[in-house]
């Protein structure tokens, strides 16, 4: 039953094999040109019927959207732009598709529409084209930590831990919501919850993850994560995945290497093997692209855009370096910040990332080192008493891509700092006890892989570039 | 502050190199020999050091499980078992370990007791070993995958749909669990819910998966599903990883070829990737082995085991012919089955699935073309008008490894099952529109990771082939 796929037959030189080809009809023309496609590439291949060889009835049935069998020879297409097509012998329908109701007619539909009809979408040049581009996306990041020695492990998806101290967690339960058993004080009784406690869906492997780093060196998560917050916007999602390497024996400046040549090697690897796909959506971005005004358009196309990244070493600089650079720039002298930036210890917004990574350097940024106070606890303190060894990786269009740090190593520290803030160290005295036995320098970061696609791809909607996008008030499918 | 890996380290030939190493010791023999491992091999490296060299206050630190960097040659070992080893200069001790409170001596410990610090149980051989496998096996399912042009599709975690119809899922809440909101008739009010209604967690990606396959052609699943049976076994999680892929025009019998396919090519990787890893833990079970009454001894150790998989086409059989089998079989006749099969339709428990596959065949078996009625909604109907196109592989000491089923593409035969088995088609509305719209022969299976791991890596207990197993009562770190 299992035939060639279109990908493969474009390529085949054609010398009158007989063929069997299995996909979906994208178009009909004139009763005669059949333009198949079966989701291996983003090109079709073109079935050519002869007129009059076949009755009305299964014609009328070749309809966009119908799913069928083309069987006869592989021939030099004499049309433009292919170099075979099928001259077709038998037809066999597998599925009909009636043109009255089948949502996707061959024009252009808009996203948010298309996102209401997400079990189809795939269907569509532009989604089956990010959806290609997502995989290659993934395999590279398995074979870039895989050919470096790096071990993938799947850190707990349901924790009783919180990673960052942070609130916004989804609970996990399968107490009777209705009626929960309660404790003699009242309140729920969570040990007679499925877990005998509280608990949450992770929103970090990073914890779980040194603890394997600790004993075997280099690895890495890539798994899904989740936030409980309430954000309805084209940058946030409450799942997605994140890929989250943690390595023994690196300091800040070796994790920021490494998170240059991550990037660099997954941008290469999309245009050495996603190449049909993105010329697509290279031509599609540039159109979106026209729709807007002249001075909110990209310098760089899409392609360009990645080889940039691939070429161009990132810019690197200290916190506070940065902000001297902002407090003295032109929007921040002119008042044009909608938070202006006077003095060191201010939390960067998104408005400064981007002045600094579209405007000033106009290429990727490293920001590390900074206040201690404005990041999270476990990340290590600099000699100067004020700052951490803290990393983020900045990109154009999409900000934050990368976050991530040197590790505090030391118990001493780290206890202090546990304390100042008040986490529970009844919680994470596992993550503690690294300190205790064996403890060695580490570090790693976090990448979230939807931006990553969102960069790749172009696409400007974070809910564009995954199956099932949710968000709050959206769980269908 | 990056240096060799001890892996690459013992492959070097030597040639008085300047070299560092950095690692965990494992042990400290006469003040002498320093056996270190950093976790990329199973393997130690052995760091010689001279007497009187270094101060007694430094050599006293070197204990087991004590972090630390030698610097000096790389010199031919003297040593069997080693080709090369570190005649030292200088030592840094980055992270002590106080012998009287590490938990891990250097001696066995019971895997029980490992569970409980499954933070530090990493650092043991068996379970560095077991986790560089489980990475192996990861990589070389997206390898063989990506390899096959299928496309990786990351299948949502959170979701409204319940793919087997069957109860036992997580529920996801943002809603005060104290005090929820309730509608007028006084029931939870879900419409307040983060995602506006009921949500939980997955169970299997598959639904979804179609979806992508209906327009991608061939894909897989990659994720973790959850179910919340209260299983106290060696064999279930709540948490696990599951790998679905989903063809489009493939049958059964392509769907049990590409399983089988499949299956030995993860063997046939584990074989060529992870030697060393197998050998030791090939060492490790036969002492387990050793240890149980003959007649319970597995004839076949791990790496042969594992050999046989890889040079040996599964039984395939149907369920009728297994009944029949099973039927005329001496447990059956001697009533020593717990469940006796009589008639067609018994739905087969481990016990017969187990004679099939280790007493009466002695090899992995597909068993296909099952009863309708013990079967899932969207397997394909037979022409029999009573049994599905389903198939569930079989393996030595795991049981079912795969279970899968050409999928029903007749919307009519679809909407009558869904039906009559009281199917929400509200909540499936999506699923039931791709035999709608170009609908399309396919099937697909599930294979559950950890299952896999543990057949490759010989571990009995599922939870101790996973980073933090999650089961009733336990969603420690």
């Amino acid at each position: 039953m299992r035939t060639a796929k279109i990908k493969d037959l474009l390529k085949t030189t054609p010398a009158n094999q007989h063929v069997t080809v299995q996909g979906w009809v994208k178009t009909f023309r004139n009763n005669q040109f059949i333009s198949m496609n079966d989701g291996s590439t983003i090109n079709n291949l073109q079935a050519v019927v002869e007129l009059g060889k076949f009755d009305e009835a299964t014609l009328k049935r070749i309809t966009t959207g119908a799913c069928l069998a083309v069987t006869g020879e592989l021939i030099p297409s004499p049309a433009k732009g292919q170099t075979v097509e099928v001259k077709v012998e038998s037809i066999e329908i597998y599925g009909d598709s009636d043109p009255e109701s089948f949502p996707l007619q061959p024009k252009k539909h808009s996203l948010e529409f298309l996102r209401e009809i997400a079990h189809l979408r795939v269907r569509t040049n532009t989604f089956s084209a990010v959806f290609r581009v997502r995989h290659n996306m993934a395999f590279a990041v398995h074979k870039f930590f895989n050919d470096r020695g790096f071990f993938y492990i799947h850190t707990p998806i349901i924790t009783g831990s919180d990673a960052e101290g942070a609130g916004d967690m989804f609970r996990v339960t399968t107490l009777d919501m209705e009626k929960p058993p309660r404790t003699e004080e009242g309140k729920i009784n969570y040990k007679e919850d499925f877990f005998g406690r509280e608990a949450n869906l992770t929103v970090s492997g990073q914890l779980e993850g040194e603890t394997f780093a600790m004993g075997l060196g280099d690895i890495y998560t890539f798994g899904p994560t989740f936030r409980a917050e309430n954000s309805n916007t084209s940058r946030h999602l409450a799942e997605f995945w994140m890929i989250e390497p943690e390595m023994a024996f690196y300091d800040i400046n070796d994790n920021m290497q490494l998170a240059q040549d991550f990037i660099q090697y997954l941008c290469k690897y999309a245009l050495d093997n996603c190449q049909e796909d993105l010329e697509f959506l290279d031509k599609r971005a540039k159109e979106e692209e026209a729709a807007k005004p002249q001075d909110q358009r990209s310098e760089l196309g899409l392609i360009e855009r990645l080889k940039f990244v691939v070429e161009n070493d990132f810019q690197r600089l200290t916190y506070t370096e940065a902000i001297d650079i902002l407090r003295e720039s032109t929007p921040n002298k002119k008042k044009k910040f909608q938070y202006l930036i006077n003095e060191w210890g201010a939390d960067l917004q998104s408005e400064h990332e981007r002045f600094l990574v579209e405007k000033h350097f106009k290429k990727p940024v490293i920001l590390y080192n900074y206040p201690a106070a404005i990041k999270s606890f476990y990340m290590r303190q600099n000699e100067d008493g004020k700052t951490v060894a803290a990393m983020d990786v900045l990109f154009p269009g999409i900000g934050e891509i990368i976050g991530g740090s040197q590790r505090e190593e030391r118990y001493d520290r780290l206890i202090n700092r546990v304390k100042e803030l008040g986490i529970s160290e009844e919680t994470i005295w596992w993550y503690l006890e690294l300190r205790k036995f064996g403890t060695a320098p580490h570090a790693g970061f976090g990448l979230g892989f939807e931006r990553l696609i969102q960069f790749v791809t172009g696409m400007t909607n974070i809910r564009d570039v995954i199956a099932y996008p949710r968000y709050p008030g959206s769980a269908e499918f």
